[in-house]
Parts: structure tokens; sequence; C-alpha cells
């Protein structure tokens, strides 16, 4: 059995189309014919595809008109359309991999799509516990909360939640090196990691219970750390994933140490695979034919192998 | 009128007399003249000093036993004696600049000595609005909310308190650069700055007003921007200073792009100049002659201009 990746367009407004379509190219033959695109034609077309290039199951919104650049309802209906059609063939076991190109959540929103974002449309559709997880060379960075109000981040920084973030990574982790058993920090919530429960209880009454619990089950897991600190401990001690407790605790340091756009963002839990770039849908530089593919060409390669390790486990 | 720096010695079970020792050496002698250090002087010989190298304005504690490397009640009460010796001086004018070394928060609490930090004691002891600053070549970053838990930073995002903020650090920055109308950027609270109220609402309730009316009044202040995007910026459009809403906002991406430690911190808002190297105690490698003075340094000679800037004012 084959390696089959569906690769949705995202938002044909943004550089998705165009990024995909560059990223593919980079791809030798063999990858290539594992390749399926799913999106209007005309747009990938558009983007410089060609029929030599790989297969498209074609998506098409009725009246559509390219708006590019910017938010609109016609995007946002055809972005999700594309996904729809992605994620029936995934459930009818028909690909093993989905690759998806930026959305934009705006335009969902004027096209009455009520999600922020495709994680959060899977956990719904599919009601299963799901980790965002960043990866780029042995880094595997996960994030215990999304995209939350800071003010509520403390509600969900629970015991529960913590050793569920912990296993999911642990078993995508696994997937990654063959580790059996890896070493994953996890980050604390306040200053100094609540210096002692002078800034804060959350480490005392959650973090490091949940830490504890998880080494008593042989879980190879230590924290809680500084953020400030992580990077460096995760370093020395060759750990294989970390766990952040926020969006703003990871993200902007993960884009000020990797500037090179080689993010990965791989979504774990679903019964497929699911990767996506790093970053969002750039309209400021959409259609200019300037965009940087690394990060797709990263998310389709990851996708990939992430396949094969599944199925020779 | 010279230019007279106190220099509080710290935890001296920490790295901060043998910091003050090297970096005084690295003085010149006329700068050294305006040297005082402020703590009990057997310490300071243990960590190198002799009376070549700067006048010492000695405080002892009795029945004082150094206990290395370790929180203790005896160190607390010496490093809080020498900060209360070195108030009194400033409060009569007898000296310019404060410029302290560590503390260790611990040792001040095994004291009885309720405050968190330095900046937590002034403002309580002088009643003023005072601003946590950054400095490292042309950054200037401040903090809005200092050392609370995450949970309760939201309740501090008031447009009040990020106009105070900005006042505060533009202020401080006309010293630094002369610039009578500095570049001020404001970064938001939640992810994406809460995407327009989607992801939380402190940026439109608060924080856009707050720029909205201080640009008004003819403040050049700019945002909210994500703190991903606000180094980029920082620097594009040439800003002179940049308010972040919380602690792990700033301080780990600090940390990131200055290995060197070379950065100072400086409390704004008091009637002397005040301050201090952006490390700790550093308990791990106090007492082995192995402490990089360079913050500290850059402490003294940041104080020495700030006081050369405000008397030409």
């Amino acid at each position: 059995m084959g390696v089959r990746v569906l690769i949705t367009q995202g938002d044909p407004s943004g550089i998705g189309p165009e990024v995909i379509v560059k990223a593919v190219r980079n791809l030798n033959k063999k990858e290539r014919d594992n390749i399926l695109l799913v999106g209007d034609r005309d747009i990938f077309i558009k983007a410089g595809w060609n029929s030599n290039l790989c297969s498209i199951i074609p998506t098409e919104v009725f009246g559509f008109r390219l708006i590019k650049s910017t938010s609109n309802a016609f995007s946002g209906k055809l972005s999700f359309k594309s996904l729809d059609v992605a994620l029936k063939i995934l459930e009818s076991k028909r690909a093993d991999a989905l690759v998806t190109a930026p959305i934009s959540k705006k335009s969902w929103d004027m096209a009455g799509i009520k999600y922020p974002g495709h994680t959060e449309y899977f956990r719904k559709k599919f009601g299963k516990d799901l980790l965002m997880c960043f990866n780029k060379d042995k880094m595997n960075f996960a994030l215990l909360t999304e995209h939350i109000p800071l003010k509520d981040v403390s509600r969900y920084v629970t015991q529960h939640n913590i050793k569920l973030k912990i296993t999911l990574l642990k078993e995508m982790i696994s997937f990654f090196n063959f580790s059996k058993n890896p070493i994953i920090l996890v980050a604390g919530l306040n200053p100094h990691c609540g210096d002692g429960g002078v800034i804060g209880m959350e480490e005392k009454k959650y973090i490091i219970p949940a830490i504890r619990a998880m080494k008593k089950s042989g879980v190879k897991v230590f924290g809680p750390y500084n953020p400030d600190d992580i990077f460096e401990k995760y370093f020395k001690m060759k750990a294989n994933g970390a766990i952040f407790m926020y969006h703003e605790q990871l993200i902007p340091l993960l884009k000020v140490i990797s500037k090179k756009n080689d993010i990965v963002h791989i979504t774990w839990g679903l019964d497929f695979i699911r990767t996506s770039p790093a970053h969002g849908t750039a309209f400021d530089i959409a259609w200019k034919n300037i965009a940087d593919e690394t990060s797709m060409y990263k998310a389709i390669k990851t996708a990939m192998m992430l396949i094969r390790r599944k199925n020779s486990f």
C-alpha cells in the first residue's frame, strides 16, 4: 500500500495554492504519484499546476470568483469545501494523510462557518482529544491550550489535561523516532514557575502532581521549567518533546529560533495523519510568486514519513 | 557635581559580590572614584575588593555567617540592610543612582522581609508608579505587569495602566536618546491579538482605546502587535520602546535574543536612577569565580549615563 497524501487548497486568496504547487514540484516522481490535491482546478492552474505534476480532486463553489489577498465569503466556502471533500476520502480510508494549506478564519466566518480553525473543527467533528504540535528537527513542541483568551488559560491547567497531552505527545514521538520512552519536558505557567506558590498556585496544585503521577507510571517526564530555560534544558537533556501551557508561551519563541520557515504543524490523535505548514494565509504577499514553500514541503514530507512509520508499527 | 553611584552587595551567598568587584575593576579611575559599594566589608574583600579599587560604606549584621550558594536568613538580613542604608543615602541626596546586585526572595522571606523583590519594595516604600524596563542597545522593553500569577494578568490590562506605562516609558526613553517623541510599540494580550474579539476582548476594550487616546495626545504609539511580530516591527519602524503585557511575554524572548548577558534592568519613576543586572543570584555558580560581570558592568555604565542625561536636561 502506498502512502496517499491529500493536500487541501486552503484559502485561495492567500499563499496556499502557490506554496502547494511549488512544494509538489520539489518532490520526486514517485512521491508526486502519491499526491492528491483537493481544490478548485482553475486556481491550481493559475498557481502553476499542470496535469504532469500530480492528480487533482476538483472542488467547486457555484459562482466562485477569486478575490486576491483578502478574506471573503467565496474563499471561505471554497476552502471549507475542499476540506470536507478531503475528510470524506480520509474517512472512507482511501487516503492516509491530510496536509492542509492555511485557511482564513475571517473568510470562514464570512461564509458562515463558525470554527476558528482546522483543529477546532476536527475536535468537534470527530469528538476526539487532539494534540497541537510543532516539529522542527528534534524539537516536538506541543500546546496544552490553543486559541483561547489568556485569562482562561489557567482554567485548562488541570492534572487531567496535562496527563492527556503528555500521553498524546509520547505517542506521537514514538512514531517519529521509534523511541518507546521519550523524554518529555513540561513548562510552568507563572513567572518563575510560581516561585513555590508565591506567584500562582497552578504549578503546585496541578502541574507538579501531574508530572509526578506520569513519572510513577513510567513516563520520562520532567518539569515544570521556565520557558526561559526550557530550550537549554531540552538540548542538554536530549529531550524528545515538550508541553507548553499556552499559545504565546511557545509560538513567539518558535518564530525567533526558527527564521527559516521550516516548522511543521502536526495534529495528533486523529485516525489519519494531519500536518500543515506553520504559517498563515499571508495575504500581504499572496499571488506575487514570492511565498516560501519550505514549511509546506516539510509538512508533506513529514506526513509521508509518519504514514510509513505508522504502517510499520 | 559628579555622578555618585551606590552599588548594593545583594545576597552575599550569590554571585553579587563577585560580579560587583569584577565590574568595578573594568571601570577607569575617574569612574571608580564615583562608586560607593554598600555591604559587608569582609564579603567584598573575600570577593577580591581592596581599598585601591573604590570606597565602601560598610553594613553589618550581628552574628553574620556566610553560607554560600543557598538562601538563608543571614544573607537575607544583610542584603536588605545594604539596601536600606543605600536608600537613606539616596533620600538625603548624597548619591544620584542605585545599582543593586541580585537578592534572593527566599532569603528575604527567611529573614522576615515580605517583599518579592526590589521593585515591589520601592513601590511600597515610595508610593510611586514605577516602570520595570529592560534595555539592550536600542531596545527598551517594559512590562505592564511583573511578578503576578498569569491568571491575574488580564485584570491589570486597563486603559489607565497602559497609558501610565506608556507615559513612563516615553519619559525614560527621552533621557536615553534625547528623543522628545519616541516611537513606542504595544504588544497584545491574547493569541493573534484577540483576532478581532474572537479570542479575548482586552485588545478591543482596553489596549486599542488606550493606544488611540495616547496617539490623540501626540504620542507616537502603535499596536497592538503579536509578540511574534513585535521584534521585526521594532527594527523596521525604528521604534524606541515597547510595552509587553506580562512577564513571560517578554523575558524568555529577551533571553533567546540576547545570549550575551548584556541586558540592563531599569526601574523608572523613582527620584533617583536605579539599574541592576538582569540576572539573579545564580547560587549554582556562586563563589567559584566563574560568574560573568557583563550585565553588572552595563548596569553601572547605564546608571552613570542616565545621571548625566538627567543632569543636563
